[in-house]
């Protein structure tokens, strides 16, 4: 008795989830599920491990070092778990290249490993649902996109007032930003490090960096007002940029279908430098006390290129956790009781064979009715005592009595009232 | 172009899921889960990641680091990525030990990783269900559990001819080896270790382990005799043995409930030499070309008691990995055509405005249709095309005439028909 016992508790980061945690998961997933295959999204999977050089190559090594599990194997293989999903399906598609038909129009629904301290909305174990479409470069992907992730909220009864999509288009800042500081690629990129980070350094710093750019205040401030301008006032600053004709298109396909009540713009969505190339956006929970990026997504190019030669399958998609959504719809009170199905014991008496109480719970589950039966041999109250407390419905009865009259008692564990039920009409009074 | 291409392959011994393999992936879990909540089990699930510890505690350091991928983490922690679930679910059922309601019912469908040589039917990420029932002594629990591992293989069809259960007693079978070799608990422990490898090892060298542990031939070849022996002839020679009362209810019941035609008693039965305590059994392909042991599972005490202070709470349960399954439904051609559902592409003219499209996609979703729209503008020619090519069974058709009559064509991509419909009426078509 003195052996020192293992802590109960999961690692810090992760969770376990017992069957009322598991039945509110497998509720909101499935409910997406079901409205990504209505949609025409297949659902894919890939390995939990993957070399760590597809999250470099993506990334860089620095970046895919800091927040991912990695660690070598037996063979010598540097391995990471994986943080994300996109460098997978880009490496699957890649594979099949030549068979598959484009576009396509993917989705998952698996677990992501990220080593980050630990806080509200945030953990080192987290699950994702990750929607793409690849192979189609026109705008009309990134609505479809865009209107499968409202989809995903307004299935949940979520409507205008509890979410909005804040949306930007990359090309379109790169250009409104080479314009305004008249520069070349390079320096946009550089410029939009430091704009990335606006909110989150102090405005001296902000203009120091700027300046160390080479901008001076007419440019800075000029950048400043960027913000304030509706869509039509910053496409009239680059009126020939692509980007500036794709998000035309998209908020005018927005307004026209009656989606443009969920959607604004935002010149300040600009998301992973790196990686995503025309339409971005994130969606913002309305709540007061939850205000805050939900999820988001966007176009990004050439990631199926790190694979094959090829450039000419871009990608676009979003991934929403979680944590993330569970918080959403607890907030907006969007979760309904998921209790309220039938369950059914089998109670026992030892002078009865045990087979008849057997063949009881095999008419029930065989009639879709989920039922179990009392283990072992205590008195009838123990038993409906168990019956609460584990959550059965119903209890059903049989004594020598009831067996030799070809019937059973059926007790309604909510009510307390009890019924006699012919043997031949037990799934009949379950309505099945 | 020259930068160089990164591999395309998942891990050695992991798998990619395309659609397709999904499909069927999800096909057969799907059935497996549903099974299970009709016979009262609850999902439950846990982290990817544990502590090493909870696993050199079950099976001891050696054997927990052979086979398991484990690491060490920023933070110092000695980790490992799951290879099996009782550990986890042990741990679980110790954290709410006061809360939970025995017995439990409980399962998971969740991947594992072992680092194994990758061979048929062994892969170094594999799926797996695991059922448990915790907080049952009664040889009732272990019937339970046994009914319901034949019966996940019935849902899909499959009869006696296809698959056998061994069962054993791992009490009968210490109680047995104790009485024919005269000695105490640790001696059949040693006993049992060369028994386990009988089949695995030379004749002499099993014969060489026996004298060495000092049995004679007297001995050997009263063993050898256990093996051709029935289960009433076993159990005459240790009549009091605990477990022999256990197999003798447990196989009377699955006589009286006509489970006994899937069942056979198999003294060759062993399984984890410190894990199992009571039944074991094992679940046999009886294809010729596949016979092997599909999956098993048993009895075990103790094992939450490495986290609290409780020896009250044993288990029983089995494990069935999706490679296994699937080479079993392949292997008796159980699995049917899983495609068949209908998928709608609605096709586009660009004298039409697109809302006209995406509001009859949204009708048809809304409708219960999957249904997708055709990205950017070809001729009508390739988009039909393009919908036979990515599995559309129909296609919408609404050209300006269309649209101005309020019909829409519809054509069957499987017949090649076509046929006028009203507006209104486009999901009574599918049915809907």
């Amino acid at each position: 008795m003195s052996t020192p016992k293992l802590s109960t508790r999961p690692l810090k980061g992760t969770r376990d989830f017992y069957p009322e945690d598991m039945r509110l998961r497998n509720w909101f997933f499935g409910k997406i599920r079901e409205a990504l295959e209505l949609c025409a999204f297949e659902e894919y999977n890939g390995p939990m491990l993957e070399p760590l050089e597809i999250y470099a190559a993506k990334s860089g090594v620095e970046l895919a070092s800091e927040q991912t599990y990695n660690f070598t194997d037996r063979g010598g293989r540097e391995l990471s778990i994986r943080p994300e999903m996109t460098p997978t399906v880009a490496r699957m598609v890649a594979a099949r290249i030549n068979e598959l038909t484009f576009p396509l129009r993917w989705y998952s629904v698996q677990n992501f490993y990220r080593y980050e301290r630990p806080q509200r909305g945030r953990l080192r174990e987290f699950w994702q649902i990750n929607a793409d479409i690849f192979g189609s470069d026109s705008y009309e992907a990134d609505f479809e996109i865009i209107s499968v992730a409202i989809n995903l909220l307004r299935i949940f009864g979520a409507d205008e007032s509890m979410f909005r999509v804040h949306i930007n288009n990359r090309r379109l800042f790169g250009d409104v930003i080479a314009s305004v500081a008249k520069t070349d690629a390079e320096g946009v990129k550089a410029i939009s490090k430091v704009i990335d980070r606006r909110e989150k350094i102090e405005r001296v710093e902000y203009e120091n960096e700027l300046r160390m750019l080479g901008l001076g205040d007419a440019e800075i401030t000029k950048i400043d007002s960027l913000y304030s301008m509706s869509l039509d006032e910053i496409i009239s600053l680059c009126p020939d940029s692509k980007g500036a004709a794709e998000l035309g298109e998209l908020f005018r396909t927005l307004e026209a279908t009656g989606l443009s009540k969920y959607c604004v713009f935002d010149f300040g969505i600009i998301r992973g430098l790196d990686y995503y190339t025309g339409t971005v956006f994130e969606v913002f929970d309305l709540a007061p006390e939850n205000n805050r990026a939900m999820f988001g997504g966007g176009r990004y190019d050439n990631l199926v290129g790190l694979f094959v030669e090829r450039n000419d399958i871009s990608g676009v998609g979003f991934g929403l956790g979680d944590v993330t959504l569970e918080n959403f719809l607890r907030t907006h009170n969007l979760i309904p009781d998921l209790g309220g199905r039938t369950l059914v014991l089998v109670t026992r008496f030892d002078d009865v064979p045990y087979e008849k109480y057997t063949a009881i719970l095999s008419n029930l589950r065989n009639a879709g009715i989920a039922a179990m039966i009392f283990f072992g041999s205590k008195k009838l109250g123990k038993q409906l005592e168990y019956a609460s407390k584990a959550g059965c419905t119903h209890a059903i009865i049989m004594g020598a009595g009831e067996l030799a009259g070809g019937v059973v008692k059926i007790k309604d564990l909510g009510t307390r009232e009890e019924q006699v039920v012919e043997y031949s009409r037990i799934a009949k009074y379950f309505g099945k």
